[in-house]
């Protein structure tokens, strides 16, 4: 730390992302990537951008929140393109967070929460889950302060049904109701149709999960135009050219081939669930995960411990060393190959416990 | 605004980029942009990527930083790579800036100074430009407060010497000083030297003008390790993945071909001179700029006037509506023929008045 550095941000504890080791190669199943390419589409589409690179990329992102409205059946001017869907999250804490604007979210869930929350001087409420590690809605109503919730949650890939959240958003209606649906085209419901009916509804995407896209940095917003327009205050107070002109066209690509990435969606969602019934079979408790990773604890072996075998074995998963989650690990659902060497793996690492 | 925003943000005025109008071609001189396009080294780095984007990108950024850190003589953990040098700015606003931690800046400067003071809730002393347009470097001498000066200046072209910046960290040792080096490798003096001097100095740039990569969106701050890890507090909670693949690699690629940039640097610096002398043959007054664009007002056509009827003849050039510059507009060095064209634009005017 410097000696010019203000109390906030030198209070701050960063997130801590997972790991990206270059000493030797690794089966990656510790970022939640995608175990497929981008479509074909994606390569001509940057191609065609990188002559033009020496000029900016549209502001407003016009083209590619077009082609996202009609994607998901929206107007342009509910959708907000971001570097990457921390970088929406982010914008929703600055805009709607404060020191007496407190936002609300599971003990367990994805980690950058309070963090974006201790950035912007924002009070967190941190509700625990239930026992079997699930969010229980009724906890979420009339809190009277802003919410953000994981739908499905990380790290538990558990989710809330869309009804769930429209009592929510109904409970608080004069809040602001994140749901941050990053793993939600692995099988989770989404809240998209609630748009029309709660203002104070912003879902949050990313294009790194189900797109194929985490290196090319693409996340947004949908919700009602009012609650764009404050985020979109937000961008052109910090970054106006925030994605740029080969992202832009990439997204639009990825958007216009949707049936491929949903197809190895399909395909994850089917390695999941085979993957998880083998683990059971193992030994292991799992959570019904809707995502694109597993949530496994056993009880013959630590997590962390299990975690180092793992990695010593040259597969990486994510272990958090938080109380109520730390036998667990997290489990990228990789290709069905990779699971073979996972479970491989971890039956070699039990048979020696 | 909606009904959910908060004060500060409620209250922004946001930073109105230059237009990018999509209404009928240009000749566009009005964002600064390069000429040319980026070399061929970047169009085979960014192939490269395109197959890995389903990865994400190494927080760390550490190939580029190393090969940055090579180009400018430093240690990679001087160096801090971030989505544009907006991205840096405001980073530098968040960690240093506070509610008793002011900036000062020029009256007349980037523009968007006092709209990242004003996200972070930090005061800003505006201090006057000479009666000639130039900073004043004995102005921002023992001021007890953070500083950033943009040199050359924007929108006036106008450069203040390594020796002045020095004077100026001397003299404010307590606090950050921000030189914003958008502009430097079109003719003015780097400040670079100075780092192993002064731990209270961030220079930062960006690839967006002399690096033809404005669409690409890479920016950096060098400085002491203390500092550039403050700011890396900032970029893990807000954003660690905040430089995509793609961009990564073209940085990199225009890194290893900088003569290639270089030249072209030498010859928009040439075109400024030839235009320049040619406004001024025209009757305009026009700063000695040593940045790629000129500024330039003229006693018979106010400032608005003509940046609309160049508008109107398929020039586009940037006009601030702010007193201390209204009768100015900033027109961006582009081609010798684009330059041709604009002047023709400009006697063609000047004969109608």
């Amino acid at each position: 730390m410097s000696r010019f550095v203000n109390q906030r941000v030198g209070a701050l504890t960063p997130y801590v992302p997972g790991e990206q080791p270059q000493d030797r190669s690794y089966i990656k199943l510790n970022t939640n990537e995608s175990p497929f390419p981008p479509s074909e589409a994606v390569a001509a589409a940057v191609a065609g951008e990188v002559d033009r690179l020496q000029l900016y990329s549209d502001p407003d992102c016009r083209a590619l929140h077009r082609a996202a409205a009609d994607y998901y059946g929206l107007e342009p001017e509910q959708i907000l393109m971001t570097n990457g869907s921390d970088e929406i999250l982010n914008f929703a804490f600055m805009a709607f967070g404060g020191p007496d604007r407190p936002f609300a979210f599971p003990t367990v869930t994805y980690g950058f929460y309070p963090v974006f929350a201790a950035l912007n001087g924002v009070p967190c409420r941190q509700i625990p889950l239930t026992a079997d590690l699930r969010v229980d809605p009724a906890d979420y109503r009339g809190l009277g302060c802003n919410v953000v919730l994981a739908n499905p949650n990380a790290p538990t890939g558990l989710a809330v049904t869309v009804d769930d959240v429209a009592a929510i958003a109904a409970a608080n209606p004069n809040h602001v109701v994140v749901v941050d649906e990053a793993y939600i085209d692995f099988g989770g419901q989404t809240c998209l149709p609630l748009l029309a009916q709660y203002d104070n509804l912003l879902i949050t995407r990313t294009f790194s999960k189900s797109f194929s896209l985490a290196g090319a940095r693409l996340g947004f917003g949908m919700g009602h135009p009012d609650l764009i327009r404050d985020l979109n205050t937000v961008k052109f107070s910090t970054n106006p050219y925030n994605v740029n002109r080969m992202t832009m066209a990439a997204g639009q690509a990825a958007l216009a081939t949707a049936d491929y990435y949903m197809d190895h969606c399909r395909q994850v969602a089917a390695t999941r669930e085979t993957t998880k019934a083998a683990l059971r079979e193992m030994g292991f408790t799992v959570t019904d995960s809707l995502a694109n990773f597993l949530f496994a604890a056993h009880p013959a072996v630590g997590g962390a411990a299990l975690y180092e075998q793992l990695k010593q074995r040259g597969i990486l998963v994510r272990h958090f060393a938080q109380p109520a989650i730390e036998n667990y690990n997290r489990i990228t659902v990789g290709t069905n190959a990779q699971m073979q060497a996972l479970l491989a793996a971890l039956a070699d690492i039990l048979q020696g416990v």
